[in-house]
């Protein structure tokens, strides 16, 4: 199974419009170091699975046929936008899997287009070509599914944004499916005060708690990007910032099928 | 007064997504023939106002402080997508002229971040700058205005989309307020049935209803460049089929002030 990251930002992303820290300066100089709309494509095979549609240049990235389903974490504008205009298309039908959230985002469920929206529901699995999916539900403020993805071929992958923490079950079932790479929401340095994401404390204590065999941040904010520049912490092993355009192949571990 | 078409594509735009007619392919291989979410930059001396920001790329084309204002003529999201990422800046704040809809899009209103809303009042006259303009109710399926636009150094310029003809104090006020150019909404070929936009034969009686000095249509769907393509109909006097990135200078004619 490969993963790549098509976008690592927060909303907002990096460069930070109007932001003059070192980390947007340094994006806006440093094409590598953009971060765009959260997001990933999963293959396996010839199947690919793209997870969440927040980049608006959808429809010149994938053409028509290549992709066999988008899947939703949630309906934030960052992470569905680029639903707009791919909607409009013709020839094609595009499933895209999402978690059940009656108001979706602005008319999308109106006019759907080529769009074919399909609700999935908490821990009932369900199969795109090589992959299984469980949702998982997430902590934010809108119906949010984190999602444990297993290839046919081996390989496990968590990917779980946007999220404060993760409820109970969510952690349970994920503690004993043991990931081969998680992908983590972490989109601040570490803060206190009401919180709608993990920050660097709550994310490194999560990826403690699944123990997968490789961890990769996403969902970074500029914030957490200058953090980092200045303090320079020490990574939990086998954890990584993404950035945009890292492509990881997953593959089982011993123990696992 | 400068005007300067940024898109002039309906809904979908050119190419549409999945499309194989002439106009799609073409624009495929033409860059020139390609058709952005409709929008267009109104200049006077160092005021800049942008008509609706469906365009995805608002935070690359204009840095921090380069817009007066936004005026939008309705919350559809092609009309206002690009507001998504824009309201995430830091360090400024811009104006956002609209109808009053009390729904916006999706989040905006939720969370406008750098965006400072602001109602208009149909036919109440507002300034920005250099440049006075009047909201003019249009037909469509949301609450819209066109704009009457006017520059303190002369020069009247009419935008009008999206609409499916026009109310009947809209007509009266530009038969008596003379327009030196009009942007009219022109989505589709000439056809019959119910419309939430102007066809090409209705276009052309408000063009004709109107008398502008010269008419632009935009808000072009791929239908319609397909019709121009094979059918080549004479155009009204005076009268234009807008490309994106067509700049237009609007000055007084003898008789205006």
């Amino acid at each position: 199974m490969r993963v790549t990251f098509l976008g690592t930002g927060a909303a907002g992303g990096v460069p930070l419009y109007g932001c003059g820290c070192t980390a947007c300066k340094r994006a806006g100089n440093t094409p590598r170091c953009v971060r765009r709309p959260c997001s990933a494509l999963v293959e396996s095979g010839d199947t690919r699975v793209l997870i969440d549609a927040g980049l608006t240049d959808l429809h010149e990235r994938f053409p028509p046929g290549s992709l066999d389903a988008i899947v939703l974490t949630h309906f934030h504008p960052d992470h569905v936008q680029g639903l707009f205009h791919l909607r409009w298309g013709k020839g094609l039908r595009i499933p895209v899997y999402a978690p059940p959230d009656s108001e979706g985002c602005a008319d999308l469920y109106k006019h759907p287009g080529v769009l074919e929206f399909r609700a999935l529901a908490k821990f009932e699995v369900f199969t795109l070509g090589k992959l299984t999916l469980t949702p998982l539900p997430l902590i934010h403020s809108r119906v949010t599914f984190g999602y444990a993805i297993e290839s046919l071929a081996g390989g496990r992958f968590a990917y779980l944004t946007d999220t404060a923490g993760l409820p109970p079950r969510t952690l349970a079932h994920l503690q004993s499916w043991r990931a081969d790479a998680l992908a983590l929401d972490c989109s601040h340095p570490p803060r206190t005060g009401p919180a709608n994401h993990n920050d660097w404390t709550l994310a490194a204590e999560i990826v403690s708690s699944i123990a997968p065999g490789q961890a990769w941040l996403t969902h970074v904010g500029h914030q957490l990007d200058e953090w980092l520049l200045h303090t320079a912490p020490v990574l939990p092993a086998g954890t990584t910032v993404a950035m945009d355009g890292d492509v990881i192949e997953v593959a089982g571990r011993p123990g696992h099928p």
